[in-house]
């Protein structure tokens, strides 16, 4: 029998189904309509075409919304608790093409709070550290300065403080157990943190005092904070936020070993140096055969490759090319090993670029964060 | 049987039983051996002679620290939920006792924030303005400005978030369930409650960047609150804050009354007119007999009495007019409609200055309230 999966934001464990995740939690599907209905404001970008942000919560109504002239703001955050790897980066740069696609406000927000009261062995001074940190990396994205705010909580909590607690009034530990699957040993701080969560798309309809749509691209297993919130938005006098999910990019060591027994060489981080890149994406596990013979007579399995994933999910944004790849890979006409090898190139190409990016945003900081 | 009773800073029913409290809480008594340290400072408090502020944790401690040159702070506070009585002002005229004897810095704490989240029927927006206006009854006091903080919750949050999440992380719901009788019905908020409670008797040290002994004056149902606090205040680098815990100021209808059946008139407001304030007086509880004739032969019973408790507690600091009173009751001599009339005059003189310094309050809060 195969693994019962579990997705929530504190919990991702067994073979993630994502279409049943979509029947969990309620969500929909982006349909082939849906696409092409987004494809009228700009070119798809390809984690839409490959349908790796695949799911959604009114997103049909944010784009009524946009078209009648009510814009709408974007959210997403990240929990700093140490360095960004390639899976925070992906939905990031997808986030980056709807700013740009509909010249909208960001939202960035670094819950330096929660990962203090979730994680032992961080102090708040880490949290905080890390939370300036990883701005670097969302600053390197190339946002538009004028159209994003990033905050840490603890430096926007005058802001944020009488909205959560008007939201925390609405929400009882008896949802807080059910949808996070906490229990009586849960610190106080971890049972209050969903009601600091529901704020930020909340606070473009703050800042201009009058309601605006928020849409929230984020990974699917962020969606349970924000089923709460929706639950409670209106009561609050807000829109409920609408919400377009990612898959998990997966692990460099393969889909079903998310887990950290890998060790490090599972992702990599956006200051990793060219000899690391060069070592983990040597150590990736790919859908080749035991010997070169049999490779060139079989044809490897993309499907199952790690390699082929890092291609589809972020360094191959050109379908035929992507297809090629997967033909050159199927035929035994590309071997691992060269294959590898291009996909380091792109990546160290990317990386370098970045790198110089997030040196340079070092300065930038006071262009981009938003305090109390 | 005894009906039990239950005092915690969310609930206060039954018949309480002070000395069993002592126990039931594990504080200590003010013995006399301390009160005559006390009176080394200055002439003792009519409270601490009456022991209506009866017990205390760790108060030698404070008073070594103090003889050695280290000053405390206190921090008392309010839920501003509505309009100031006679039963809170009277702990806060002991604050003002404390601070003009040690002449130490108050922090005065409005939990707007708390009053919104614990009662359905509040909105913030009312907490806040019942903060400012309950800070003119504090003002009035005639609290020195020098000497004195008071914050309302939700402006001073950015000052106070870190400490609070700090202190959230090292308590977990199952003690919020035994100390508070919370259940999963909580809303997460006043859940998460008790973690700002614990900051303000930090304030000093935050401010002053270092370890500052906090002594806390409080009625001794908010003991809980600090009974956690103390648990977790050395890991979290700081003194544990000591109390010093008053009795609670019985109803104008007789001590076993307390509840709201009565009505407005079991209590008197610091905005009351003169002409409530009489009737208020005028239908309190006493211990009088069912005739003038009875009476004159038998005499009242000071004991059960409301207005004696009133003397007592308040408004008649000189132990020997106190004894006269007690006297003339018991004997026979005043009948209770004098007796009233003579409490009347002297709450409504100590009313009547109080409401003048109070309109004048209006003018000096920035003297007083400190925000982010």
């Amino acid at each position: 029998m195969k693994e019962e999966f579990v997705v929530t934001p504190y919990k991702v464990s067994g073979d993630i189904d994502y279409d049943v995740l979509i029947d969990r939690f309620g969500t929909k599907k982006i349909d082939e309509q849906l696409l092409e209905r987004l494809s009228k404001y700009g070119p798809l970008h390809h984690m839409l075409r490959r349908k790796i942000f695949y799911s959604h919560r009114d997103l049909e109504w944010i784009l009524d919304e946009y078209d009648k002239g009510n814009r709408f703001s974007l959210y997403t955050g990240r929990g700093p608790s140490g360095p960004i790897h390639l899976g925070h980066m992906m939905p990031w740069a997808f986030t980056k093409y709807l700013q740009d696609t509909f010249k909208v406000t960001l939202w960035f927000q670094m819950t330096d709070d929660e990962k203090f009261m979730f994680y032992d062995h961080l102090s708040l001074e880490e949290t905080r550290t890390w939370g300036y940190e990883n701005a670097l990396d969302v600053i390197a994205l190339g946002l538009d300065p004028k159209l994003t705010n990033i905050f840490l909580d603890t430096e926007y909590i005058k802001t944020m403080y009488p909205t959560a607690i008007r939201a925390a009034k609405k929400i009882n530990f008896s949802t807080i157990r059910a949808v996070f699957g906490f229990d009586s040993s849960n610190n106080i701080g971890s049972i209050f943190f969903t009601s600091i969560q529901t704020v930020p798309c909340f606070l473009e309809s703050i800042d201009k005092g009058r309601k605006v749509p928020c849409l929230i691209p984020c990974g699917i297993d962020q969606d349970p904070h924000f089923r709460i919130t929706r639950d409670i938005a209106e009561g609050l006098g807000y829109y409920k936020p609408a919400l377009i999910h990612a898959k998990l990019m997966p692990s460099l060591q393969g889909s079903n070993k998310m887990s950290t027994s890998a060790g490090n060489d599972t992702t990599i981080f956006t200051v990793d140096d060219k000899k690391t890149v060069k070592r983990k994406i040597g150590n990736a596990f790919t859908g080749g055969r035991v010997s070169v013979e049999e490779q060139r007579k079989l044809g490897g399995d993309p499907e199952v490759c790690s390699v082929y994933q890092y291609y589809t999910y972020f360094f191959e944004p050109d379908d035929k090319k992507l297809a090629t790849i997967h033909e050159e890979c199927k035929s035994g006409k590309v071997l691992c090993g060269e294959c590898k090898n291009r996909l380091f190139e792109k990546v160290w190409k990317f990386l370098e670029d970045h790198q110089e990016r997030r040196a340079k945003a070092k300065d930038r900081l006071d262009d981009f964060i938003v305090k109390d």
